[in-house]
């Protein structure tokens, strides 16, 4: 695809080699990132961050990605301030907020709208979050994880044998992910849930038209055997329809370092779109792994900046001017881990 | 005026050279507003966002405004966040808050609130509107767009044809506008509302003082037939008693390119303040109106940009140096529309 | 201690040469501060300003002091916008969003928590206000003013007089100031309260022991007659068990300029962490104090923005070259008062 000027809306938008490309100016981030360099690339540009739905990490990790590129960043938050409230549409909204800045990262619950929003906006839009529909940014570093994780052990994402647990039914990131999967060749996907939050048929269906091998499992121990990730997520209870449905399953499914030991292969990648829920009567990923150095929870959350850093550069068309703009940092940076 | 230092609380403060003043450095602005420019000029100056009540567009184009001089901007918004419900004076917030920025935009629900801060501030402090009262930068960047639009037809304000359409009694725009318009000659105004919702008395009068033709109208089809500019304006529902009371309005005076064709002289300038309410049962300015290349409306909220860029550039004083510290852009700037 | 890369968490933490170097680099950022001169010492770093709980002036404060060092600022307010409501611990939400930023400012209504989070933070911490706990830039802004304040009448703050006056048991601010007066010799401290709100016994006990002359009593004007400050405090209404129970208290102690006239020796500063209580049943500091050269609260709180760039200077060791950064003031910095 071109770059320059796009909306990130949805993973289905990437082939194999935009992905490629994403990643490898996402390596370039890293002395920016990691601040041992400072660039300017983007000095005097302005990021309209425009959260129609509460977050922070989402929120933060796109602001700080646009601020280490040189950028600024002008803010909005919640819907009390929206004059959508005003009977205003997604196109005036749209049209009045893309002459305010030069890229947007929206988030909004509403499935479509940030498309739509984008049809009419003057500046290139990205999908922060859409409802339950797409969040590409997300996917992205997810992959972008497996990848850097699996580089360093000598292996590609191809034949990737990769466990995805949990609610698999409500977590977006598990379905986006998925759809970036079938990018790539010969993957064996374990799919352990409870038979009541299973993964959409439709992707497990399209896994398996790409040509991977897909197990379906509500046991965790034997699925988690033979994998190199086991990607834990979280019982989305705020999808239920009560507290009380949402603690059916919580819990159900404990990743901790005692049964990593005992059933996964040495160097199993453990990942989480994060938030875990370390609530007793969840903890899908215990507190116990975290001196684990397999546990990438951390490393993918890190890495989630280096990929908005690279969509940001592609999209504005500065690739090749990062590191003409850059110097060293010239403040402490040392990092306690 | 005397603009260095100068708090912006009304639109009473200014004559018409100030205005003709501010207009001309708007003009000035237009480079660095569509991102073909970038200037430095306030490199280190924050801007301090005083937002106690809810607002997107305007607070996002003060603060995209001063970003794209170079400035910072500190925010708070919302009242929940603020000593005030501590027992705290106006007086101390702004003894206080003043210390922290170079100059204060504020926004305050109660008429009056901001002239009382802007007496105890110790920095230069802009009326980003308090209550009912007063939004003078609201009311010149209306000002400007038409004498941008009017430009383009090789006239000036002077002569000026205007209708005013809708909820005159509660738009505190059109107040503001008015008494704007009341700087210059052989204005013909005319004011369509219902009679409940009339332009208040004492404004009519003083556009009759300074020998203005003021025509007071119900009906909508015959009073845009013969104008330079419609100013259309939203039924501000949330200042009346109960949604059955306001419902009693919404939808009365419905502008559409169907009207528009059968009514208007060709290139009748369309105007709104927004947001326009585009729910079924208003729809004062109709969506169909969107590709007639006479609906100014985003080209107004594009005019907020240059208008406060000017404002602040006047304010801190420093005109004359904007391009000094100004380059090219490097990063890509095509807009779509 | 090593400022370089540390966490401030509590007054505890600091020796008195620590105060007095902090002090002294806080004296080095006046030009800065009051606008004459502008440093990037800061440039391209980012101060993340995570503030779960309501802030206008402390949170505003901070980011205006990293924005005056060149930095910028990313900010989260309130607890709806956070993973932690969906069961992630303080562990996960440090080790996430301290990827984000090269230093972290922190509030947070739970005592202890800000500790925690800076346990399991890669970046340093400081600590913005943790519940009834600790804010140690709030107390060593008011030694600061005490200093500053002294200084200008040719006095260091050894054999200090200072009376404190109000809520004394559920005010952070004394207790932490009275901490950081331990490090000094000789003092006399006068503590005004009513019984029920007196300071807690412990420190008490911790002045005494270091050597101080401390005296507790119920009545204003003798306590106030031979101190060098007066430190009044307003009482917490929002700590107390109803409004019925506080307002016992309110209005109970009240300085204004002829009880000061009448009591205080010439010249005795007068300070107050603000916000003060201007309601007319509170007013624990009268409005006609206003013009008394003084009244110190509002050289106080511009004095919490000296105190908080050199914290940042510090953690983030650039003390020396802040300067190197420098340059003049290009736009209108003149002040009103």
């Amino acid at each position: 695809m071109q770059f320059a000027g796009s909306h990130i809306l949805s993973v289905h938008q990437f082939e194999r080699a935009d992905v490629e490309r994403i990643f490898s100016v996402a390596d370039d981030m890293l002395p920016y990132a990691q601040r041992s360099r400072v660039t300017k690339v983007l000095d005097g540009a302005i990021l309209g961050s425009m959260f129609f739905e509460p977050s922070t990490r989402t929120r933060v990790s796109f602001g700080s990605a646009f601020n280490m590129l040189g950028g600024e960043v002008r803010e909005t938050t919640g819907f009390e301030n929206s004059a959508i409230a005003k009977g205003e549409s997604l196109y005036d909204t749209a049209r009045v907020l893309s002459g305010y800045s030069d890229v947007i990262v929206m988030r909004h619950p509403t499935p479509g709208s940030v498309s739509e929003f984008a049809a009419a906006s003057r500046v290139p839009v990205i999908n922060g979050g859409d409802g339950s529909n797409e969040h590409p940014s997300q996917a992205l570093l997810d992959l972008y994880t497996i990848k850097s994780e699996l580089a360093a052990r000598g292996r590609g994402i191809d034949q990737l044998r990769i466990a995805m647990v949990g609610d698999l039914r409500h977590g977006r990131t598990v379905h986006s992910l998925c759809k970036l999967l079938c990018l790539f060749n010969d993957l064996q996907v374990v799919l352990v849930s409870p038979e009541e939050l299973s993964m959409p048929a439709e992707i497990v269906e399209e896994l398996r038209t790409q040509g991977h091998a897909v197990l379906e499992s509500d046991v965790l121990e034997e699925s988690i055997a033979h994998v190199d990730i086991v990607y834990s997520t979280r019982i989305q209870e705020e999808r239920f329809a009560s507290q009380e449905e949402a603690d059916l399953y919580r819990g159900r499914f404990r990743l901790n370092q005692s049964v990593y030991t005992s059933h996964c292969e040495p160097n199993t990648v453990i990942m989480h779109p994060l938030p875990r829920d370390s609530r007793d009567n969840a903890r899908e990923l215990d507190d116990d792994l975290n001196d684990n150095p397999n546990l990438a929870i951390f490393r993918q959350t890190d890495n989630g900046v280096l990929v908005r850093m690279a969509l940001f550069v592609l999209i504005l068309d500065v690739a090749d001017q990062v590191d003409q703009h850059a110097r060293d940092v010239n403040w402490y940076t040392q990092r306690r881990f």
